[in-house]
């Protein structure tokens, strides 16, 4: 397996964008990217496309070919990802393989959605897709439920507070509100979080990310190809995909996630590097116990612990750990297939040093988390600026 | 890149089956496919899925985690690929790469499909979304309609006659008679044919491919781990995907599929073989006249001889190249997902020579193209045994 690198990101807004679809964002993002890496499309040689549910949002379906050709660049090997909200964390994973193998030299990695055509009600059910149809789901589980039940469990078990959980969010506001491209800029204190309407006890609606339009991409190449390039490349020093079972009551303890765990500890392996070293991370905040439970789960701090951590400012700008610079799935939004890619954008502008107002001093080492489901697909990856 | 052989392939009967969901036709086709290759499910290092629209089916999506932890392997990589009626080709490609690479050395591929529990309306609705909606399907176009207008044109082109139509799907039925995994077990003669209910000027009932349940799977190992075994191992001699515009209207002809065409030379080339030198070929008969144009892109034919070349028995038991011996999408049953998965496990049956009423004698080189939408996805494997 040879070094492999990111050689271009681009992403456009996240945000409600009524006069766009899958394939108008896709083209945004994948143009950017590839303007950001010098390349045309016929450069490309196979497309990754990450995407939940365009079928039950959209109607679209077949989705890669669509955009591969739309891109003009069709012919190209163009597939479609699915992995719930891990889907373009995945399409990354297979991507790098692809690349790290030598079968390809220049590849295309794109996540996306179009959630807010949508009811809320029909995005709930199409989410809840994502859960066991046959147990959880058909239970009445939705996925603010399913965290609200690892929240309670983690307050039971280790005296986690609404007042951490809240703490994540304001951090994750403050953040979004530095980034030109969130979907809700806008900082909130603890008081206005504690007091957001309820949405399932004991997460109120500022526990809860975003439903948004947006998509993001990357191009990967070897390593070797972007010597002597504009732009800083980011070298892709770890990756791992994991998975476990979809529901809950097959887990032997919902405060950890056996897939997150596990990916951590393959990408820190593949990168030589442990938790400690990392200067900045973007981590799966679908819910703002998600993020707490991934601090623990990737040994950023102990286990029973993220609450305090995360109350600390350990994980704000300017702590020991700044978790989601970029707002995170709170503020910055969470267009489900576009997130694994757009955390990875983020990534690529802290390496560089060019995330503005939001950017982490000496950023040269950063992890990205995303999680699909409760927890049953989780990709890891670790990025450093070459 | 590493050789690579198929060790073991399992897949369920295809047919309606109320009693069986998407998750209980994967562990039945998964469990024949690893019994095939005397592993257990301990020994798998990743699961590709290959699954159209199991969300809009049967409202699961993420399925699969769901499908690894199910069958005993939860942890590993599990990821669900979608190309519309490739998406187990695809699957398949991808694990073919990851085992050619040395990345993986045993992985499992599966496709599935659930269908017959929506109507044929809603049906028709979830099969057009792998068509282009900002187009062709907007326009009100379903499947039938996009290749009735093939089949009207290669008429126009090429003489082509509806008695051609009809003879391919003569002889599908006939082969599908034999088997007895297939979904409709029956002959008809050409009269019945071109009496049936007309679906789609000038394609009737008998030119189009059912709708149908059910699952394959594939294990695939390096080569040289399968030496010795006691099922003769079949060879991945050549592999390619490829893609193209989703919509009729954006291509220069419609007779031809410049996706199936590439994709097959790409084979060939990996290969070192060419058309004449196969023995067998399952060819994707979405529509009978689906079978003709592959005949012509893929060089079994000239071009625009298809329909002449099927009613010459060429491409009957017996014929010059027995295409489609299971019964193809036609009589055997097409359940999206799965009919990648499913065209090599016939190919791996007549390869060893264990196909019973419906072997091809001698066959020890085959062909599988399994298509996408109308020819934005293709994938062409040719297989040998080893």
């Amino acid at each position: 397996m040879r070094p492999v690198a990111i050689a271009g990101a681009g992403k456009t807004p996240f945000g409600a964008f009524p006069g766009e679809d899958v394939r108008s964002l896709s083209l945004t993002a994948c143009r950017a990217a590839l303007d950001d890496a010098g390349l045309g499309a016929e450069s490309l040689e196979a497309l990754y496309l990450g995407n939940f549910a365009a079928p039950g949002f959209t109607g679209q379906n077949h989705l890669a070919p669509l955009v591969a050709s739309s891109l003009g660049a069709p012919g190209i090997p163009a597939t479609r990802f699915e992995a719930a909200c891990a889907s373009s964390g995945s399409a990354f994973f297979h991507a790098w393989s692809a690349v790290a193998s030598g079968m390809y030299d220049c590849v295309l990695v794109c996540g996306v959605e179009k959630m807010t055509s949508q009811t809320t009600a029909r995005v709930a059910e199409i989410l809840a897709g994502a859960g066991d149809l046959g147990g959880e789901v058909r239970a009445g589980a939705t996925f603010p439920a399913l965290f609200a039940m690892i929240a309670r469990r983690h307050m039971y078990e280790f005296g986690t507070t609404r007042e951490h959980l809240a703490r994540v969010a304001v951090k994750n506001h403050a953040h979004g509100a530095l980034n030109p491209e969130a979907h809700l800029r806008k900082t909130i204190t603890v008081e206005q979080a504690l007091a957001g309407r309820m949405v399932a006890e004991p997460l109120t609606l500022y526990d809860c990310s975003l439903v948004s339009d947006g998509a993001a991409a990357l191009v990967l190449l070897p390593l070797e190809r972007t010597r002597g390039g504009s732009k800083t490349p980011v070298r892709v020093r770890g990756v791992a995909q994991t998975s476990d079972y979809l529901a809950l009551d097959r887990k032997s303890s919902i405060t950890t996630f056996p897939a997150v765990a596990a990916a951590g500890r393959r990408a820190f392996a593949m990168a030589g590097v442990q938790a400690a070293d990392l200067h900045v991370a973007e981590l799966h905040d679908c819910f703002t116990i998600a993020e707490i439970v991934a601090l623990e789960d990737l040994g950023l701090c102990p286990r029973g612990q993220g609450g305090p951590f995360s109350a600390s400012g350990a994980t704000a700008l300017g702590g020991r750990i700044p978790v989601n610079p970029s707002g995170g799935l709170k503020s910055k939004g969470h267009p489900v297939g576009a997130t694994g890619a757009a955390q990875l954008c983020e990534l690529v502008a802290q390496l560089r040093g060019v995330a503005g107002a939001r950017q982490v001093r000496d950023a040269s080492l950063g992890l990205a988390q995303n999680l699909g489901g409760s927890g049953a697909t989780c990709v890891v990856t670790v990025l450093e600026a070459a």
